[in-house]
């Protein structure tokens, strides 16, 4: 009799090489000897996308949307089927199928398709003949038979998707890192691995920097209460468990602290205060297709204020002329851009009922000397716009204040 | 208005860098500009086939069919979006699809799957709306949704049943040589380019060492009447064109010289005449599942006789403890096994009605003093047997001897 099912996702960088593919089909195999059924999704080897979009980048600046993910898609069909004869290799039963012979039935925006729905007949139908499924992660089919991408991460939004239609156990993600720490290990090593975390801290983590798991994955996991666990796919111990409620919570103020280095700050000087120009301002940004982040304007105590907002590093360049037209529409003055800067995050949901976290950080920072040129708060987070190269300093100063380390 | 229908095959030389991807793309657009609609197959890029079989073979020394056929079909399905991508860019209208997507379906015979039909409505749609349509080279679906590949050259098979089936005006095979010759150029420099063959005679060649075009495409060809033209992707000029009938066939009595050095020659010595023996001797080869060209046995003056036969050389290990089984069940005696010989071939349908080919043939090859083992004939070629040395010098002479250079 079978314990369950498990749904289990490795990236790119569990599958690198043969000996890695080795390495996942007996983690894989490990789980099936204690009785459970398997469905695992995984993600191109390696580098291959990057690769695949480098080489259409040569052929294309501008390729079509459709082609591409015809290209892309074949990174995972690659994966699939050598993880299928690895296991094959020890013994095991296992069949691979692409997103489109799994019935990933999405919507028709390539390269960023939302899946509409799963038809699991198929998956079933091996599951019970004894077999290990495995499913090209990243991918779908549109109705008309096209062949979609989810996007960046989208294998997680694959796994996530199939646990909750398979209605799995568990949702286990496989990385390169043992599971979600209180912050970077790489930058203070002292950041000490979480047993367990909610929804919205992990969604509040994975947009300010964390990059362990796909947001939209994450959203989809909290609509249907999907358990996910996130481990290493190299070492043994357990992983972090994202979940409705973490365990606990009521003690825990701050969860983890953040960084992100992603982001460019762009100021309009003299801005006339009127109503209604900040809406002027944002929707040309947003007209423009452009993602704005944080937003702050200062009180204003004469006739202008300055009005700041960072976006993606990336739209910088499209960013400048847009916002250089809308100052001069509106009669405010010069436009400044700075990109030496980082965001520092700090995420919690017990921060919520707790006051003065906010002090406590800023407090952190004022002790090392670190000026603080932005502020922003969420519910369950707070983040502040540093100069670039106090960033490590500031992570590892309010990890310590927090004492995250313990 | 249309001018007609153009399917082109591209082999995977002709698209092995972002370069020769290019070329292709304005080679197709330029019979579209001429007015043509097209259909363009594509086999995978430069050794990519190749590279996922020794990846496979790492994992798995005996890989499933199934999942190998998987693993293949992605390096057509990279080309096809690469070049429509090139297309695109060009400012064409272009769509990819795979042999899935355009409904190539195949019988469940994974890695050698024979077409059983082919729905081109898909196709045909898009042709409609001036797209120029782009199908994935040797790879198929069967009913149940598995994805299939045709075997070696079986891009080749795609475009010629696509021909049929699309009623196209030509089916224009595209290669790293210009045509097919009278020999193999780099033996011959005085090979010259043929204008037309027939399908009987390029199979023949092809079987006989040809290798510019996979046998079972010509085979489809021939039973459906596609004409086709063998022709460079690196050279305006044009190319070989196989039909029917030739041209001035009557008048022509060699068409080619062909060479082939895949071949050993085992020999069974001392085996009892009597009624039955080859029987056997062959029946437990085929059993063995391996596949025997030439067999001569040689006429019998004692109650004992000498049987050689030709086994592609990848399969001598699989053949010798089979022969020497059999050998001593009949009472036989001794297995000899030679690797160092050639099979140098004359093709030409017209030899049927001219005597003295095969005379004319010998005596070009003992001018040279070279020895012929063995010997071969069917109704439109004639095989010699030589030490692998001599393969070249043959080739030259029976060139020269026939007068094909001019």
């Amino acid at each position: 009799m079978s314990k369950g099912l498990i749904v289990q996702k490795f990236g790119g960088s569990s599958v690198a090489d043969v000996k890695r593919i080795q390495n996942v089909a007996q983690r894989v195999i490990s789980y099936r000897k204690k009785g459970y059924d398997l469905v695992v999704v995984v993600s191109a080897l390696g580098d291959t996308t990057d690769e695949l979009i480098s080489l259409a980048n040569k052929i294309n600046p501008h390729p079509s949307e459709r082609e591409m993910d015809m290209l892309l898609s074949t990174g995972e069909q690659i994966s699939v089927a050598l993880l299928a004869m690895a296991i094959h290799k020890l013994g095991y039963k296992a069949i691979s199928f692409t997103g489109a012979q799994v019935g990933i039935i999405t919507d028709t925006s390539h390269t960023r398709a939302r899946i509409i729905k799963i038809n699991t007949d198929k998956i079933k139908e091996e599951l019970k003949k004894g077999k290990i499924v495995i499913v090209a992660g990243f991918q779908g089919i549109t109705l008309n038979q096209d062949i979609t991408t989810l996007g960046r991460g989208g294998s997680d939004l694959t796994a996530v998707a199939l646990a909750k239609e398979l209605d799995a156990q568990i949702c286990q993600i496989y990385t390169d890192v043992e599971g979600i720490y209180t912050t970077d290990p790489r930058i203070e090593p002292k950041a000490r691995k979480l047993k367990s975390i909610t929804y919205d801290e992990m969604l509040e983590m994975a947009s300010l920097g964390a990059q362990v798991m796909q947001a939209r994955s994450i959203e989809v996991a909290k609509k249907f209460d999907v358990n996910i666990e996130v481990r290493s796919s190299f070492s043994q111990k357990r992983g972090t468990m994202i979940t409705k409620e973490a365990k606990i919570m009521e003690e825990v103020v701050v969860r983890g602290v953040t960084l992100s280095k992603n982001e460019a700050k762009i100021t309009i000087c003299d801005v006339p205060d009127r109503p209604g120009i900040a809406a002027k301002i944002f929707k040309e940004l947003s007209g423009g297709g452009i993602n704005v982040d944080m937003i702050v304007q200062n009180v204003s105590h004469t006739r202008k204020t300055d009005i700041s907002f960072t976006v993606n590093k990336n739209d910088v360049d499209k960013t400048m002329p847009i916002v250089r037209q809308t100052s001069k529409m509106i009669g405010a003055g010069e436009v400044l851009e700075d990109s030496d800067i980082a965001r520092v995050s700090i995420v919690g949901v017990g921060m919520k009922s707790h006051p003065g976290v906010a002090a406590k950080m800023f407090e952190a920072l004022a002790k090392e000397k670190i000026n603080i040129e932005m502020i922003s708060t969420s519910d369950i987070s707070i983040s502040c716009i540093i100069k670039k190269k106090f960033a490590e300093t500031a992570v590892r100063a309010i990890h310590e204040k927090f004492g995250l380390g313990k």
